[in-house]
């Protein structure tokens, strides 16, 4: 085979893996931090309603009406907006519009997993920054890099960062600073207002998590409307399909509904914490909508596996800092249920 | 502005300029190769019955039962195939995972012209190949690079390179061929199977143009699964959602339905290039829904502006091998005539 056609880096490369997609409908997902209520209704309603005869056309390249709604909710203007095919788009958007080269790309480990993989693509350097010994922000004084990922609130950890660090930061950063918002809206505070206000900050938004549209592939970057342009410039021409822009306007139309999911994973999210801590799990305190967590016996990795035996699927991330945990993601009452009962059938097994 | 945070080569670009997708719902378009006939019956039957819950689930990020259905279709496996979210997002990757730093980017000049936006979005060299005065195939000898993209049959001259001239060019190429067949459903031979048989050779295709689904954002790649294996380590985890996957199901389950369309516009194709030959055009022999033009006075440029002013969109690229040409989607028969009507007002008003 002509292997030797294929980038070097790509041959010894695994590539970034996502969570499972398991096929059987049977199981219970808790894996990828999806949200277990469905769309709003008037996205429902809205996909019902679609004119199938306009598929024919390409849709709008800059998703004009979308980008017009994205710009209301944050008291911005539609220039200062771009759409993604999820955020996963933007923030390899952000890599080719702004790291040269010989430029280098920065994150906190542990956080997105995806941000070295990107690097490793574009064979640029990494600078990974580690985070205190409870996940904690920990930035080195002096500190460059051509870009800085920042999750925040942070995953797999679910830690917020501290407001005030983050905007002295980004003040002093000589770079870029991406601050990967996916899980926002489940915290108690927000930081997109550094986007809008400092000439080196993009935050990056996403419609998979609270707005429960993970199948759509719709997330965007808000930030000056200068680095939006180069965005533009570095984007699939056509990246966001006419039915993602439509159902992403209906959801905004909707944002009530939104909340209201929010605030019952926020609730079931403080009711499992408890649960787990009585069973002597290490609790993290979560702004998302997802618990990091470590295990007592028999530990991460078994539990891991032993939950996937039956038929419940939360996440593992086999790596130095991370071996010890388990990501498990906030699902409805009878998700919280049957984990529990699991867990409870499993440490009682590991006892005997 | 932070400007200088922008890569060198980005601020210096235009970027790719995708025809205008004017919001006026009164024009006829006949400037991006959409297909003037509507998806399937099947595909908007599907539509209308989506569940909608499950868009809260992320896609099943290699759209198994969708790449089954495509190797159904070419007669291959599954693993050697690749959805992209649309072809443009598998041009990309193919970048991504076959040019070295130091490689460099083939194309035929004129081609699509995304290829060298690609190149120099990636910073690599281009070796462009001019094509003959009438556009005809023409490969220096001894030709080399990392990548060969080959639009085939062309765009936007719309002409069909020899099978045997591609065969023998892919086998003693030294680099990747990827064969870009966005239009191939229209011409009258496909060269597919050199993906299948060789293995430096991937043919990439799109729903765009034969099925109708311009909208839903929806190519792949057929070739050799260790090149496969390749694109996939360098593509966005979830790049095409669960709505697109299901509707391109659908869509390959009708493939009369499209081929039907494709006769209509075949036959459409025959009598207006009669008739832009009787007006004085010389039009090039089309294996695609697109007529390449030469108009007569007031000359091409000027023909585009002024059925621009009368709400009839065609293409026009300014370069110096296209500037004296035009490229005219082939639209259903209500969309000729107005094309030919009002060619005909502005011809005689020329000549005055």
């Amino acid at each position: 085979m002509r292997t030797d056609s294929i980038r070097r880096v790509v041959r010894s490369m695994r590539g970034y893996q996502p969570g499972e997609q398991p096929l059987r409908g049977d199981v219970i997902k808790l894996n990828t931090n999806e949200n277990p209520y469905p769309p709003s209704p008037r996205v429902l309603k809205l996909l019902r309603s679609l004119d199938g005869s306009q598929l024919r056309l390409y849709p709008d390249p800059l998703g004009g009406r979308l980008c017009e709604a994205v710009a209301r909710r944050h008291g911005c203007g539609s220039d200062e907006v771009v759409l993604g095919n999820g955020a996963d788009d933007i923030l390899a958007m952000c890599l080719r519009a702004f790291v040269e080269r010989d430029g280098s790309v920065g994150y906190f480990e542990p956080s997105y997993s995806l941000y070295p993989v990107l690097a490793e693509i574009a064979e640029v350097e990494v600078r990974p920054v580690e985070l205190g010994a409870d996940f904690e922000w920990a930035m080195p004084e002096g500190y460059t890099a051509s870009i800085f990922f920042m999750t925040n609130p942070n995953a797999p950890t679910g830690v917020l960062f501290p407001r005030e660090q983050v905007r002295e930061f980004c003040e002093t950063f000589s770079g870029i600073v991406v601050i990967d918002q996916a899980y926002v809206e489940f915290a108690r505070e927000d930081c997109v207002d550094l986007a809008l206000e400092l000439d080196n900050v993009i935050a990056v938004r996403t419609f998979s998590k609270a707005f429960s549209l993970a199948g759509i592939r719709l997330g965007y970057a808000v930030g000056p409307s200068e680095l939006m342009r180069a965005l533009i410039k570095v984007k699939d021409s056509y990246n966001v399909g006419r039915i993602t822009q439509e159902l992403g306007c209906a959801a905004l139309e909707d944002v009530r509904y939104m909340e209201g999911n929010v605030e019952r994973i926020r609730q079931t999210r403080a009711r499992l914490g408890g649960e787990l801590q009585r069973r002597g799990f290490r609790v993290w305190p979560s702004e998302t909508n997802f618990l990091w967590v470590r295990p007592p016996e028999p530990g991460a990795r078994r539990l891991y596996e032993l939950l996937r035996d039956d038929g419940i699927y939360v996440r593992y991330f086999d790596a130095r800092r991370t071996e010890d945990y388990l990501r498990i993601s906030v699902g409805d009452d009878a998700d919280m249920y049957a984990l529990l009962g699991s867990l409870d059938r499993i440490m009682a097994g590991a006892g005997r």
